[in-house]
């Protein structure tokens, strides 16, 4: 309770600014607005697609775009911390869909009751919530390690490439429940539909994984390339379905197939805001089996929300106001009982959109600081003020815009102050200081408020008016969003990348220490890397298997709640408490390849191009946060070093050694990170797990 | 003449030995026979169905393969320089397009006797080339520039990117001469045939252009990558061509559609070994008109032979047997006289098999040096013997082998020696020289012989009895091998490479320093390079209009001719002297960029590291060849510190002062390189253009 009533405390101090901060930032804040709702919008209809097939339409895109909408609102409103974006995410469809299976099982719920029964769950889940958010609930999460994490990110990078496969086959054949006089079953037909899936599902696919790079094209402008990075996959998707609709008139109405919704204002959507009424009628047994599934789904959201918050407010980014981890699942827990009882599927905290947000919302504070600064320095310098002066002028500016206080903002601006004092001629004469290099040397700052998260859930309110125009997307296409969100996931994914290494001939395996590798590449001999990989794996289809089994699939969860107890008790009884550090360790932490030796430039460094724009900046940022948004920390200098032992090792012992005999190497854990552009959402095990490790780091001085 | 004679005595020398070295290598010299046979037959299936679909089936996949088969044949028995190989190349196919349209468009003609009109301009081209060996004719040649040769190079590729668009959009319309009940009418068939074609195209393009770089790929055995790199698109196209195989069997025959050519054993194909008897029936007038397109295809041929030649004996590979480009000349006037007489298209030398060819020798070469010798080396460490005595058996070893003179091995080993003496503790004692290294000290060495060329001759000429088996290839995958080949062509290209700077975004510019990249980027101001790539831009879209021009067409190597004079008179009025030398430069020299060091070992070097084995020694060979199979001559010290001058420049005066000022920087010209895979045979005119500014740099000691 004490940690609900401090986190009260904390956002009531500043909900005023919540506001006036974002009206302060100008017209501008629509760039972060509308990045983070397309960036939330297509998972959303993707999901719904899922689940009205796996639901037989009970529910579908109208739903889960209104559930995130809803949702959003309210959170943004009344919610804690609100640089925290919601929505319907995958642990929901996978749940829902389980649900329904196990309603139809059986004749006393079936498909009529089948949103009654979810509603239950939904009561139980929002009850085990709320009694999370009363009690503190950090010991539960100090067990978790990234191993259980990563199996589990991998596990959905899987599930969901079979969706993608399964559909792209899906077209070829015809869908149940249509007259047989359809078009669609003609098989000439039938074949160019799944031609034009094909080629829709791979060249959205392409395109997609294509358009990710773009930030660091060389051809187009600045702001074009962003643009791409920025709406990139989302325009991909449009572009193809705008490419779906130039199929040749002799082509039959529903060649290629689009998405089965229906409207917002047809009666099957709107049937079922009254679910609540029909929940009497669930047998009371089935009232109680509801918690079982709700046990599943209290503990992926618990975890999956904690950790975005905590991802969408790292120290990295300089955070200022309060965080409010417990009252937001209490608000979570009432939003969850709400979408329950009127037959929606719920919501909770996403990845990456939450850091996505965050990240934005510094980028463009950045460039509003920095015109100040630059435009003061330059008055300055006009003036030929000696150095100090100038740098007192643009301290004052800083504070002026950023309204901390002046000596923490001091502190801040420290290296600024040492370039400005360094460059340039004579003592106490004039600093030749380039105003353009200070983003070099600014703090990062964030825009916190509240103003973003409340336009963009709006925006995915007033998507639901569009639903005819998103009805014209093929399905193929979101089977080529589907596989390249599971493609999307796995670089970051440390299991993936131990995978990748045991298929690396031995005579390459040299090249992984020439590039950014993770540490235990050099710290933990090859041997046990494979062990404990091949551990994982073996595990891994287990869980995988766990899928597959009809009713009690629901439980998919539990295999990954053993992982706990498996990874405290049994594992270290096989491996080196060092290597198990390592191969679960802490700290996303890259040690830099030798010939790459650029990209190890920190940010400052980096910025400190001649070129350095918004883009560059965004550019930098993209390169320094993993698919994830978290930060990476790399510091050049040691990684250099470290990285230069490894090669030398290398060509004098040959690689293996290098693998063996690197002892001198000190820590860099590396964390999880899956790398999943729309989708991080999905690995709360492992982002739980760093959130859990930052606490732990910052001595639990976090407020929990 | 004088140059004939001096050719045919300097080969009659070693004819003996252009057999015998070939068995003393042992089977493994059918490596290289198997490799430059798929090099070559490939494209001269695709060559032939382009020929039978532009010349409505008067020649076709059959004929293109008994010319490529039959003059190999001759050539490697009787020819002048075994290591060139010869095929049917682009040229020939464009000109006899243009030759038949010509052909149809007069009734005297006709297609009847477009073959024997055909033949007499085979006779004029014989009769010229035959003047033009036995004449001196570097005067010619040494007026000849690379601006020709790119402009052309790029025309080719524009046409054949002309060539797969057409025939993958022709998927979606019905094949003219078929009888409308053919499925190919019915509006869905002819559809799912698009579609498909879609398919197949885009997937060998991209599977293509993706195996290329297979070599350097981490996964999978040295053994299996190699495969890969060597015949990975002949394996493309096989896999789609199998794939192709697999649709249902509801699809009715003729889709996808297939090569449309005859069977050798057809009367079709029977029909016109005899067109010689036809040729008397040509009326005059037009036996005299032959001479116009004679012109053009002899002036062609002889480009393209010269520098095939040429590229196949660059000195870098220490080719021991002499040349002979005069008698090869002559030889390849008798070929296409006897291809003229029988109705054939011709053939001439071909790039890159041509060096290919050589460099597949040389591979082979040193792996059986490389044995002999590691072995001596190491008995002789066993027993202990002083540095100077190891060093002098591995000297004994080597002549052994090479069949040299012992000073001149002596001269060449000179780094083996260092390396043997310098390593290891006291003088006079043991060398601790490891032999695994040995590669790093061996010099080049190429199996100068007959055989190769024979054979792969011969199997072109078996694979007609595939026939069969060839037809079953869907014409969709060869637009797309179409597609390959252009896309393939242009890096390398200079060129192209300053259409893509013209693209760049100037803030961008300093990347291209970052990696390697041609001299004039460093020593041309930038606005120079646009004037001249836009004149050069404005040049090839004049030609490329030519090609369009339907009887007239013929002529559209002309311009190509003009831009001699236009070179010469011209160009130098609006450039600086420097400035035209380094943008229409000598050899083919890069400047590495820093962050890529690695990449700029030498060759040397390179092989040095410890897994230096057959694979890494091919990749390295891949590595410092373009992709017309010239090497680079890349020397990385001097290069290292071109390309520092270069950033700290950028980082001083930012970018485009680099692009200014670095006048320090002394030539390193960056010769075309029109890196064409399979098809580099197109771009003659720049080959030839390298081949002449040897000779100049050899102070003409070449014997021409």
């Amino acid at each position: 309770m004490k940690g609900i009533i401090q986190d009260v405390k904390g956002r009531k101090a500043v909900y005023g600014d919540d506001w006036s901060n974002a009206f302060a930032a100008g017209p501008r804040i629509f760039a972060p607005i509308a990045y983070i709702f397309f960036a939330s919008a297509l998972p959303v209809i993707a999901f719904g697609e899922q689940l009205s097939r796996e639901t037989d339409g009970s529910l579908s895109t109208v739903e889960t775009l209104a559930s995130t909408a809803l949702c959003g609102i309210i959170h943004s409103l009344i919610g804690g911390q609100p640089l925290l974006v919601v929505g319907v995410a995958e642990p929901t469809v996978i749940m829902y869909s389980y649900i329904y299976t196990f309603a139809i099982s059986s004749d006393a719920v079936g498909k009529k009751l089948y949103l009654a029964w979810a509603g239950w769950v939904c009561v139980w889940t929002a009850l085990m919530l709320i009694l999370l958010a009363v009690f503190d609930a950090c010991n539960i999460l100090n067990k978790f390690t990234r191993l259980a994490g990563e199996t589990f990110g991998m596990l959905i990078a899987v599930l969901f490439f079979q969706q993608a496969v399964k559909g792209m086959v899906g077209e070829f054949s015809p869908t149940e429940g249509e007259d047989e006089k359809s078009p669609d079953h003609s098989f000439q037909w039938l074949y160019v539909n799944g031609l034009l899936g094909v080629i829709f599902t791979f060249g959205v696919l392409i395109t997609a994984l294509k358009s990710r790079k773009a930030r660091s094209w060389e051809y187009g402008t600045g702001w074009f390339r962003s643009i791409i990075a920025d709406y990139g996959v989302p325009l991909v998707v449009m572009a193809w379905a705008a490419l779906s609709l130039t199929v040749p008139r002799q082509v039959p109405e529903g060649i290629p197939r689009r998405l089965q919704t229906p409207l917002p204002w047809d009666p099957a959507s709107m049937g079922h805001w009254t679910v609540f009424m029909d929940m009497a009628k669930v047998p009371p047994g089935f009232i109680l089996a509801a918690i079982i599934p709700a046990v599943m789904v209290a503990g992926l959201y618990f975890f999956d929300h904690s950790v975005a918050s905590q991802m969408a407010q790292q120290k990295e980014f300089n955070i200022k106001k309060p965080s409010a981890y417990h009252y937001d699942i209490l608000i979570l827990g009432i939003t969850t009982l709400i979408c329950g009882l009127i037959g929606l599927p719920p919501c909770n905290g996403v990845l990456p959109q939450s850091p996505m947000h965050t990240k934005s919302l510094s980028v463009l504070n950045g460039q509003l600081i920095r015109k100040k600064m630059v435009q003061t320095a330059k008055e300055s310098m006009m003036q030929h003020d000696s150095k100090s002066k100038t740098y007192g002028r643009m301290e004052e500016a800083f504070v002026e815009m950023d309204g901390s206080a002046a000596p923490s903002a001091a502190k801040e601006l420290k290296n600024l102050k040492e370039a400005v004092m360094s460059e340039g001629s004579k003592e106490g004469g004039e600093s030749s200081f380039d105003p353009e290099k200070i983003d070099a040397y600014l703090p990062v700052r964030v825009i916190e408020q509240r103003f973003s998260n409340f336009m963009q859930s709006l925006l995915i309110g007033v998507s639901l008016m569009a639903m005819p125009v998103i009805k014209k997307i093929p399905t193929s296409v979101l089977w080529g969003y589907f596989a390249y969100m599971a493609i999307d996931s796995l670089p970051g994914n440390q299991f993936w990348e131990r995978i990748v290494l045991l298929l690396i001939t031995p005579t390459r395996r040299h090249k992984i220490l020439e590039r950014p590798h993770a540490s235990f590449v050099e710290t933990v001999p090859f041997k046990e890397i494979a062990k404990f990989t091949i551990f994982q794996l073996i595990y891994f289809l287990i869980c995988f298997g766990v899928t597959w089994i009809p009713v009690a699939g629901i439980l998919f969860p539990l295999p990954f709640f053993f992982l706990i107890s498996i990874r405290e008790k049994i594992l270290p009884k096989f491996f080196q408490p060092n290597h198990l550090k390592e191969l679960d360790g802490v700290e996303y932490e890259e040690i830099e390849g030798d010939p790459m030796r650029t990209r190890s430039m920190s940010l400052r460094q980096r910025t400190n191009s001649r070129d350095a724009g918004f883009e560059e900046e965004a550019e930098v940022f993209d390169e320094l946060t993993t698919g994830r948004g978290e930060l990476r920390l790399r510091s050049a200098s040691v990684s250099q070093e470290r990285s230069n032992q490894a090669r030398s090792k290398k060509t004098e012992h040959g690689i293996l050694n290098a693998f063996l005999t690197d002892a001198k190497g000190c820590f860099f854990p590396f964390c999880a990170g899956l790398s999943w552009e729309f989708l991080g959402r999905l690995k709360m095990a492992s982002d739980f797990f760093s959130f859990l490790t930052r606490k732990r780091k910052d001595g639990g001085k976090q407020d929990m």
